[in-house]
């Protein structure tokens, strides 16, 4: 059962594991040289996050993420009627500025776990997570200007202010994070700089390097932020509601950490019994010096009540709002058909995925 | 007395002063401005470390580093024939990526103090100084990108190439403090990386903005980097032998750190009987417990073997010899003869300075 009562029960699951599988085999070749180029031990540390090595330095098929940029990045090529390939470099440098914040943020949230595995900053040392993130940020940038066309120029540009929402979208997140309450609006604007951004930029960058106009771009960048939004919905949903087998991180990963997400600032806004008890023990949860030993059944009895006052149900519905709002913009970009099909099966797999 | 006794006796300082408070005060609005656009509390943060309000938010006159960067950036403008104002986004973007660098350095480092204050992450905590840090590197692509012309885009390109290596210099820094042995050319190797290249992009970016050719960015980068060389030289021996009150440093800053700094793998390299003692201390150092504790005495004493064994006389030569180099670069490019003038009295400066 997913997250997300699904928008569109006809999600084809074979033709979005195909296009997922599409973008991660046309730039991962790419983004492995890529990485190859850093200097030691930079490229060992950048090869055990993507998942390739393990610990040891020994090859692994590890998890290196759903990859959902790299693909959005080759259709957003194709919608501008330019071959898959050209998306190549947008692919691959918006997936170095993903992992950048990555890298960055499990450092800054405290995370120790990612993809089912040891954070960097855990197995190498916060050091490590921090240069290996610079690095990454400025190989995203390498791997575009080094087309050396104007097309590159104005795809590092997008790139450029979207890395800056991203940022932007951070420092809010954890400023929430340490303020007694956050309203919707305030989340969804975090939620659109730190997720919205940067999808969006995926769904455009393949398009400018295949030569698309301003315009085109900006609304496959409309497309790109609505889908972020979707996106974070959903995974604010399974930050608290996840199953951990599926998610890879913690039970009730966001609440441990605080997290000001969506269904909880929207049940904390919605009023009633339980978002006042709620608000009661969230208020006391920030004063206590015993928060770091809660037990499972503390952080259930938030999750409950985040529930019961309607913070799960508001959220779903914002994800297939948002999902809405992404879909009907695919119709401002006059692309092939088949294009525009698959755009909306990634839409729906945003919403559908459990992980 | 100077650190290095000057290879040109005859420094104008007072050209030299003029030289680096224009660059200050061309540069210094736009970074402003730049760094405004900030989210909260991020442009507060960034607004302490470059010394423009105190920890209280009250506004201060800091100091906010010696500015030879914009100085070099306004004079590369110069030096290709155009006005110096067309290098102010190329000295904005490089000290963007300066102290992008400085923030990130200082945490992985654990430096306490910079220009004689607390540095950011002892103030704001790590995560203000990662994002801030990450925050600056992403304006300094955005202050270049959004000029949106290709000179533009090449000097973006200049700025990546010679952000990646200052990345690569400092991982080879980090790596280094955990190797018995380092070798002089490894040493000098890291500090082309993590001060030559930035220096030589400063040196190339506002001729690139003025339009300059590629043969002609290359050789003012090959000024810039001998000059970072010998600059770096500087740094290693004010790092040991420096004035507190003038570098706002500790005493004996880098051996603190364990720095493998010039003056050290050059005096390890020497042979002899100091260099051989100073060989078993250090590698006694690197396992003791106590080494946290260590008395003035103790530091003074590796001070005093390093001198003996020649580490210091030969670290004073090599800034001498790359300055040398340095201005022999200049003839390589047909410039006004003033201009030529002022890029070697900030040469000989670099040499002489003493903080």
């Amino acid at each position: 059962m997913p997250i997300v009562p699904s928008a569109n029960p006809a999600v084809d699951t074979a033709d979005v594991a195909a296009l997922l599988d599409r973008g991660k085999t046309l730039s991962t070749p790419v983004l492995r040289t890529v990485v190859d180029r850093l200097a030691a031990p930079m490229d060992t540390v950048a090869a055990y996050h993507f998942g390739w090595i393990d610990e040891q330095g020994r090859p692994a098929d590890g998890d290196g993420g759903k990859a959902v940029r790299p693909a959005l990045a080759l259709l957003s090529a194709e919608a501008a009627g330019a071959a898959p390939e050209a998306g190549i470099p947008g692919a691959v440098a918006v997936e170095l500025v993903h992992n950048f914040s990555l890298l960055h943020d499990d450092l800054m949230d405290g995370d120790e776990q990612r993809r089912h595995r040891d954070t960097v900053w855990k197995v190498y040392g916060p050091a490590q997570a921090i240069l290996v993130g610079d690095a990454l940020f400025a190989l995203a940038n390498e791997v575009l200007l080094e087309l050396g066309t104007v097309e590159a120029g104005r795809a590092t540009r997008r790139l450029t202010t979207a890395s800056r929402k991203l940022i932007d979208g951070q420092a809010q997140d954890i400023s929430y994070e340490h303020r007694e309450r956050v309203t919707v609006e305030q989340c969804l604007e975090m939620e659109g700089n730190k997720t919205g951004a940067l999808l969006a930029c995926a769904c455009s960058i393949g398009a400018v390097l295949g030569g698309a106009d301003d315009r085109t771009a900006d609304t496959l960048e409309a497309y790109g932020y609505h889908l972020g939004l979707a996106f974070q919905a959903v995974d604010d949903l399974l930050g608290i509601w996840g199953d951990p087998q599926s998610t890879g991180k913690q039970t009730w990963s966001d609440l441990r950490q605080r997290k000001k997400s969506l269904p909880v600032v929207a049940a904390l806004a919605a009023g009633g019994r339980a978002s006042e008890r709620l608000g009661e023990l969230l208020a006391a949860d920030a004063k206590s010096s015993d928060f770091d030993s809660f037990s499972e059944e503390e952080f259930a009895t938030r999750a409950a009540l985040i529930e019961e006052a309607g913070g799960r149900e508001w959220t779903s519905q914002e994800a297939r709002r948002q999902h809405t709002i992404a879909v009907e913009a695919l119709h401002g970009v006059d692309m092939p058909e088949r294009v525009r099909e698959q755009l909306t099966a990634l839409a729906d797999f945003v919403v559908v995925r459990k992980r």
